[in-house]
């Protein structure tokens, strides 16, 4: 059967039509804004489009699934947060459900993520993942025997506000030394900056032209690459934050695989080859610790899509 | 129906029969020793003896549930590493089923714990529950809908080797910054002593005599009720790791309660109370996140042999 996934982003939202493989169809794309209400009509909207177009009833489809940033509640089908857009407590399945008679699910987008890769996509042929979304924060997500571990109220699985550093920075969630701080695109960029600005003579300058505000989340890997020290260190320590960020998932979950998925993942072997000799130093418990394979997420934009319709198999 | 619970710790081994409420009927204590086959050929022996004693049939036994520290395989009923005791690779199902028909189940001392208080002790009225026990070191332990959840391989759930402070104390496992490095009993005692020798007027001095070989997890704790400044700023400092411990758990598992066992637990209010403040301060999310109960074990010495027979409920 066909299954609607519904990706809400803080700038636009996509509607995709999901087959059973979890290839996308069609997808369609609006601007979102800050009427939630008048927002979700033409999420309804699109999704009776999309179904016109492909001649398909809303009988056919197995349902709609959501994945959105900020808190939800899926129990009871409700946003209750989502700070960029400032809505709060919208009844998004009910809203939904009133104008097409399906299955609505909703998810938080990492846990989302998580769930796409783990049914449709790079960890697809393992049982348990967990998954860390590099990007402005840190999401995270847990899928346990290919199902998805919220937490309890659905409210758990917040993998980038355990902390990494005790008394560490200040992070949004009112915390000091969140993971978020150290090892999301935001903390490499501050990271590349500090370490630019104590050395005048890196490479990393002449990457972003001599302007500090063009550093981002490639430059001190770029630069690496490229001998410069400086970043060699970025790097290091970059990878180090993230390796015992990993490996504290591991020591509670034992996963069968770690994916690491948003934007820093793009670095793909550069990424994950320093991670994996990072953690093969270690060895908790005893000499043969079961160990994960380390992976990149492999849906890129249509993690959101792909996800979301997961929800339908959850 | 009875149930066995078989208690494994360092010195002895304390078998006892359980029955269906969880109240110990019966109790007999072995000393342990490094021939795992001999010593648990007496284990044998001795729930025989009970069984005779109280005139039960094997056949009226549910089972026989096992604790044990170190690394266990429960599904492979299988002690990896008993480090105190060099057992290695002990097929301990095998070896007592061998000699009782009966159904055995193993699982970590933690595990096992947290279980007996999930089902039988504190936090019985709680669905999902996560425990530290605060002993020598600190053992995790993680009930998720009343079923016991140790990871994969059955060897997570490892809560006292997840970092709290990056590059931290060299922690026995090979980390550094372990949790059990700053909220175990031995690391209170260690931070208690070193307030002393930076305060020879503290009234600690007093509490052991003049001797520091004397603190205890106690030492702090009662002379921070005398208003003794540096017991004061141990205890602080020591609610705010163990909190701080705490919530990065709740930021995973959203727990119903969350539950302190070991030594140190035997504090009560006087570590709950500063515990609870400190959690209140903070509200992950949005502000109305689920808050869990934060309780003290109930089941004492007796958890790990109710919390071993509970495993036959699992």
């Amino acid at each position: 059967m066909y299954k609607v996934g519904v990706d809400i982003g803080g700038m636009s939202i996509k509607i995709g039509l999901v087959d059973d493989n979890g290839q996308i169809l069609s997808i369609k794309k609006i601007k979102t804004e800050k009427n939630a209400s008048k927002v979700l009509l033409e999420v309804v909207d699109a999704i009776k489009s999309i179904l016109n177009e492909k001649k398909i009833s809303i009988g056919d489809v197995l349902g709609i699934g959501i994945g959105c940033p900020g808190s939800v509640d899926r129990e009871n089908g409700k946003i209750d947060i989502l700070p960029n857009l400032d809505w709060e407590n919208v009844e998004i399945v009910d809203i939904i459900r009133e104008k097409l008679p399906a299955r609505v699910e909703i998810s938080n987008d990492a846990n989302v993520a998580a769930l796409g890769e783990a049914l449709y996509g790079v960890a697809k042929n393992y049982n348990t993942s967990i998954m860390f979304t590099l990007g402005t924060g840190v999401g995270g997500g847990i899928v346990i025997d290919r199902k998805l571990y919220e937490g309890g109220f659905s409210r758990g699985a917040e993998l980038g506000h355990v902390t990494l550093i005790y008394d560490g920075e200040q992070c949004t969630c009112g915390r000091k030394g969140c993971i978020e701080r150290y090892v999301s695109a935001t903390a490499l960029i501050n990271q590349t900056k500090r370490a630019m600005a104590l050395d005048r003579q890196s490479k990393m300058w002449n990457l972003v032209g001599g302007d500090i505000d063009r550093v981002d989340g490639r430059t001190a890997f770029d630069s690496a690459k490229e001998g410069d020290e400086s970043a060699k260190k970025v790097v290091d320590q970059y990878v180090a934050y993230l390796s015992e960020s990993i490996m504290n998932m591991l020591n509670i979950f034992r996963p069968d695989a770690f994916i690491l998925g948003g934007g820093i993942s793009g670095q793909g072997d550069d990424l994950v080859n320093p991670v994996k000799e990072y953690l093969d130093k270690f060895d908790y418990g005893y000499k043969n610790a079961p160990r994960p394979e380390i992976l990149v997420a492999s849906l890129g934009n249509d993690a959101g899509i792909i996800g979301a319709a997961a929800l339908l198999d959850d």
